[in-house]
């Protein structure tokens, strides 16, 4: 079968690779049917030394069950399934209290350790715990938004969670990626009055406001901060949705809060240490958040997104075969694209 | 009257200053019946810079008030009143929101421009927002305790909640000072099923146990972590409260905390950053906490102490009159005494 896989820093191809195939009784074999490249695959495009093995990539799917291990009870081949990017038991202390990113027998796909899902097909472990049916056909209308569910739909209302975004609070959105975009529509479906969202990309900044952000800062650093505080009364906001992971873009998230504020961080952090601890404690700001329990959101959202009433598919503007998956990372990267859906 | 001042650290006197006098319409004048010196007096004393002017100390006291401005509602001549660390004027957004450490019109006492309280009397600004009458008298044996309710047991309160502590649950204290061993007490009366102290001094440790700790942790780094998980079936705790302030602490903190689990910190960070960003985040591990807002709390806990169900006035293991003042700060900085009270 066909594999993306990651060598180095920019070096990424597309390769025959043994195909995927059921190793634990417990596993789940899954044709991909839709996949992406996800925002955080860029730091390795960026950064990634290199590596004889090489990585399998992907983290975000929808495919057909193939093939079932002993052990699975849940699901049978021909079941249309979506897929978060990190899988888990569903049955430990983690997973019953939601947080299935930190299930005892879970962990991430398109790591060194657990091949990805831009490919042809991929093994699923944990498969009860991990995938849930879904109720449409692959060729479905909806099925962008449904492949959202995998992770940048879930990351961004994950920020908004952990931001405590509520009704008629104030809310900012720090980064105008497909997460961040995410994070505007899921700050808007948790009542927020008033949604800034920090970014300068025109195309991305006009969806944002279609998904229902009311301001855009589109300067950065202490810029940034003094514009923001200017839309607040001078105070900042209750709830920073920090969707970067840069040292600068948690700075300014945390000085754009309110006092007794809260920044929900889901952009995977790229530093050893938070900038601001001093503003942070001065101001009781609380920093949270982390990889979403994509799972336990899942559950929640299809209504939502099956009656149309938010539309996160629309940040995959771009669609592409599994053999151009180098040139998605490539218009990724350039910011040509917000995000690439690959059609395998 | 006299006041204590520190001049540059280690250098901190009792002199003769100009008396205490009402200077805004809001501002009440209280004579000090009883002070203490904090930990986090602590930090200028190990590392100010000379100043000529040098810093009146003090931000903790119960007293009597002896005059008012014209503006004051709530208070006459005669009432015994305790003083949170921070005046606030009880009407802004923030105070209404119980976060008076935020209050639009207030400041800490102690500082370079506001007048501390080891002194014979002090300037109270805001007297309205920030002062509350005692239903007692200024012999009476539960004063210590009242007095802990101007900083410290509403420090580890502050912590306690910040760190999301609940019944069932369990919790973990970084540091045995006064704050700290507060917070055992807090992290008690808010249910705390597993209470784990970490530190390292007998006398503190024997209090600690006396106030509701389970465990003792007297490792330090990363022994402390191994312990702490030992003791926690390998997850670590719900709930840190870090009252220390230093790298090495916050780290310690963020490291015992369970996946999805809550450091509250109200040790001053002396920091720019916070350490341990990547595991805060990869284990969904919320940061929280400031300076308490123990204005708010003051009115929640004189039925507890009054009751004597809780004796946070304990810590309090050394009392000297004012002119002793610079001893109080030598033997709290040599670990002689967890806490210093000072009845002028």
């Amino acid at each position: 079968m066909r594999a993306t896989v990651m060598y180095a820093a920019g070096d990424v191809r597309v390769e025959n690779v043994p195909d995927a195939s059921l190793v634990e009784p417990t596993d789940a074999l899954v044709r991909v049917t839709h996949a992406c490249i996800c925002g955080s695959d860029l730091w390795p495009y960026k950064t990634m030394e290199r590596s004889d093995a090489g990585r399998h990539m992907g983290h975000e799917a929808i495919g057909m069950v193939e093939d079932v291990g002993a052990d699975v009870r849940t699901l049978e081949p021909g079941d249309l399934v979506v897929m978060p990017f990190a899988f888990s038991d569903g049955t430990c202390v983690f997973c019953h209290e939601g947080l299935q990113t930190s299930c005892v027998h879970g962990s991430f796909f398109g790591t060194e350790d657990v091949a990805g899902a831009q490919a042809d097909a991929v093994r699923v472990p944990q498969a009860d715990g991990t995938l849930v049916v879904l109720p449409v056909d692959e060729d479905d209308a909806l099925m962008p938004s449904l492949l959202t569910l995998s992770d940048v739909m879930g990351t961004g209302h994950h920020a908004a969670v952990a931001a405590h975004v509520g009704p008629g609070k104030t809310a900012a959105v720090v980064g105008d990626g497909a997460v961040g975009l995410c994070g505007v529509i899921a700050a808007k479906r948790l009542g927020a009055e008033q949604i800034i969202i920090l970014g300068r990309h025109p195309d991305r900044i006009a969806l944002a406001r279609e998904f229902g952000a009311t301001d855009v800062v589109s300067e950065r650093g202490e810029e940034a901060i003094e514009r923001v505080r200017d839309l607040t009364d001078g105070f900042g906001v209750h709830s920073v949705l920090e969707c970067v992971g840069l040292e600068q873009s948690e700075l300014t998230a945390i000085e754009i809060a309110r006092p007794g504020g809260a920044v929900g961080r889901v952009g995977v952090p790229q530093d050893e240490t938070m900038p601001a601890s001093q503003p942070a404690f001065y101001n009781n700001v609380s920093v949270s958040g982390g990889p979403a329990p994509v799972r336990a959101y899942i559950e929640e959202r299809p209504p939502d997104i099956l009656g149309g009433k938010i539309e996160p598919g629309r940040v995959l503007d771009r669609v592409i075969g599994l053999d151009e998956a180098p040139d998605g990372y490539r218009a990724m990267n350039g910011r040509e694209a917000i995000k690439v859906m690959i059609e395998p």
